[in-house]
């Protein structure tokens, strides 16, 4: 399988889905078994499938994540900047920014989020 | 100087404002001396500042370039979604995003452009 940009546009829209759904399993089918994800960056990142089915099933579901534009395609790259609101308080808007790599299969190698407690506002 | 979030969004907007006027020097200096650009992702990085000056001077100038959300900060790092409108055609829209890593000083150590033919739309 080659990775095609509709695949990657793809992968992104669904991410958002799954982890507004709180759909941790469904998150971690989306990396490849050796992944890394560092979320936000500067963080210790999460290493392996099993380690991010972890990291999500604490994280996900607690909010709503939504793309803010276009996912921007390169190759096997793809970035997107998204903004996310917690449920528990809707004037709260959490700008960030995901980068991904993907790998022959379709499955995403890395991902990187940009966000800090500089990106997070209250309407 | 520590790098502050202010700071990384100061470099992002003026970047943009930069490159829309064609100021290719000005470009430059934002960048280390030995910084790296890579634009788009996956073509050969430009390395060092005399390179990444020859770089925007034959492509600086030639787009009016905007942020189109807020710019993600965090750390040393930022990223932000970007709309180039080539000048010769205001129906072309290059969806882009860049991020960058920021040295002590400042400086921007190294920038990712992300676009393709797949993120070039016609309105």
């Amino acid at each position: 399988m080659s990775v095609t940009a509709d695949h990657v546009r793809h992968v992104f829209q669904r991410y958002c889905e799954l982890v507004t759904a709180g759909d941790f399993d469904g998150v971690a089918l989306l990396y490849a078994e050796d992944a890394t994800v560092e979320d936000p960056i500067g963080s210790e990142p999460h290493r392996g499938r099993a380690a991010i089915r972890e990291f999500y099933r604490a994280s996900a579901g607690a909010v709503r994540l939504e793309l803010e534009g276009g996912v921007r395609t390169a190759g096997r790259e793809g970035a997107a900047a998204m903004i996310a609101h917690p449920k528990v308080d809707a004037s709260v808007r959490v700008e960030t920014l995901d980068v991904m790599t993907f790998g022959d299969d379709g499955l995403i190698t890395s991902m990187r989020a940009y966000w800090s407690p500089d990106t997070i506002y209250r309407d």
